[in-house]
């Protein structure tokens, strides 16, 4: 059975009243709640908790980790992102959400500064399926709509995805690679772009859909990290002169 | 006309008579000679140098930096690997070399940890084409020959490569992606693996011959980086109650 | 210096009085008169000629292959889209371009249906570049608008890129990956969706401008096809009991 | 449950002893008796049954389509192959296996020559993984080796997978991609290199293992196929003059 650590900084739900009226619980209480019921052991992790909540013990008994972050990045200490990056290279599977995209685990894994052009502007968004065939799009019609985001457009200043699965439409005029998988190591990415705090996105059962096959997808694999450094050879070499 | 910049290290030259046989001029002499030839005008820089010889003067005036690095890689300061890195998204080329694999600059770029097998026991190695229609291989064989070299062996800890170009057999039994482009916002990376400095590699017309098409291939587009941050509507919004 | 070919059904112009007032020398008059301004000498080729105009001679000194079509994709002969596929595995470029994406000769090197969403509305397109770093962008600003054309919409059913290079907002609602490059054997493939015939798309200077950057990015390579078949060992093989 | 069915042409086993004796229930019988064991309720169908042993209802009762061809690609009726495709792109996974890379299913999917060099000389092979997250590699090591083995060296004339899992080393100096994924439509494609008919190659464990694991892989997404054709807005277009 897979088991998953939603962390959260928690900080808009303490600030923003509108927040804390849309996740009381806050935005990973909700997150763990639909994840719970589908039958994956959640827990949750806060910046404001000692080692923000991802000590060596709850690292090693976490199979997917889930990331929502937005206001804090830059409060989130270096050696924990250092124990998180050996993790997901480990085989932890790590879920990037929305503004997560400018976290320093996500810019470390991707090696590019992550930007995007953005706008609170009540857009509509439409997201696109793109790859019918990938298990994250399993159960999603040919496009999620939401009536009301954040807009985040394009330039995103990404690598090319291993897989683009969405592709965003914004009512004022941009597009934006929304669903993304990458692999690091032996472990396994997907940043998921919608989920502004002051909509309430994470209860729309398309994109709770879409997360909860992220997780199954991000499943680790059951294998030790390769063997690096000096070699004996498998094969004898000949003397040269 | 594309302005290069050989980087090297350039210890083991110092240090080891072998290394200093080979090349009395360092590795970037001789890289920066075959690349002059070609038309190129190229320059060097190197670790002992002030600012590592990358000011943010030579930065600015080139065009495709080559990389050589490999017992020092922790001397060269973060303060100059975070301005190379932010050229490289600007849009310079970045070239790579053998060792180069474990240099700051690399590993950042890629978010993993590059780590991999490796030997020195004059190995045989056989770059094969896997890629044929890619310009760095272009007026390359089938595959080059190279009678002794260190082995470098899966699996080697890199993201996926946008385009892989060549494999090599080792005679030990190894494989390994030795041939590999990225892209990383305005710029082009490539990674290419020969060149043990107790070798004669860089004297080899045909890794001669990638390196120069590959400056080619990493040769800057003509364009600013794209606009990032609050970004007002192109289309009208419709107003939600 | 690159020769270039560009193939036209030229049925459009011939029963449609807008689109002959649009482009009176037909649709390979203009592109071929915009390529030729850039220094590429380039001829045309139309369906009704013989062979379609796609003489083994002619394919023989044709570099780039620039590919028309729409009404008519069912009169292409067999033997020449064999020909056409053989001389891209050759090496040679292939553009195609808008209803292009269902000609035999992209059908076949894709493998897959090429459908996709369509409709005749005078949608608003807005291409935007998702890869800053191709040579196939330079010199195009963060996206290109066209005030109608018709809409392509996802799901374009195509094997997932290896390159994106631009995708479309549409007005109506719908995005589209519409600027994809593939390779396969020695030669490259770049499909660029814009152009339907009742809009003077050909004429837009950017539009031009990502034609002219393709034809020099789709260059075949000095190289004649790998030797296939049965091989002689490079190295010893042991006797095995 | 993923239901599975083995095709194999089913020749070799009547025609050679040597074959006949590895394989005494042909190489379908060895498979489809694996796949059966690890759960997956298997048939099995063959060139000289009726429609090849595909027929409609086989089809549409197929998850998993598991393919070895060899001496008679040529007698596969192309309107069996065009049904398999439509099924491939409905979402059935396909794997084929070893010479099943110039069947025309295969050929048809990839859009190139599936051309590769070849030698029958007891060469010895090791797969080395070089994607560790992937689940197709579960539970193998870091490679895997066969005593003996048909060589298949590159250039492999595919286009370049998706995925690309296993790389191969062979005794006689060269490699090939040897577990490679595709999509295609709403289906997935695994092609993996052993299984030459002199040898035993799938009682392997290890081989099983991979198989077994690909079946997993490639299982089919609840989902239709996207919608098609002319479409309606989603979005009021404005009236343009």
């Amino acid at each position: 059975m897979l088991r998953v650590t939603v962390w959260n900084e928690n900080r808009h739900e303490q600030k923003n009243p509108v927040v804390k009226e849309i996740y009381p619980q806050g935005i990973h209480g909700t997150i763990a709640a639909f994840l719970e019921e589908e039958g994956f052991p959640t827990r949750t992790a806060t910046l404001d908790q000692e080692e923000h909540g991802l000590t060596e013990e709850v690292l090693q008994e976490t199979d997917v980790l889930v990331w929502w972050g937005h206001l804090a990045h830059d409060e989130v200490k270096d050696e924990i992102v250092e124990k998180v990056k050996e993790r997901v290279l480990d085989g932890m599977g790590l879920i990037v959400l929305h503004s997560g995209h400018f976290s320093k685990i996500f810019k470390t894994l991707m090696g590019t500064s992550c930007d995007l052009k953005w706008r609170e502007e009540d857009d509509k968004e439409r997201l696109w399926v793109v790859e019918p065939s990938h298990p994250i799009a399993e159960g999603i019609g040919e496009f999620i709509e939401l009536e009301r985001e954040e807009m985040y457009g394009e330039h995103f200043d990404i690598p090319a995805p291993d897989e683009l699965i969405f592709t965003s439409w914004f009512e004022g005029g941009e597009v934006f690679r929304s669903g993304c998988t990458y692999k690091r190591g032996n472990g396994k990415v997907f940043y998921f772009r919608p989920g502004h705090e002051t909509y309430p996105t994470y209860y729309n059962k398309e994109i709770q859909r879409v997360i909860k096959n992220a997780v199954g997808w991000a499943k680790p694999v059951d294998r030790k990290r390769p063997v690096y450094g000096n070699a004996k050879p498998l094969e004898r070499i000949a003397i040269k002169k």
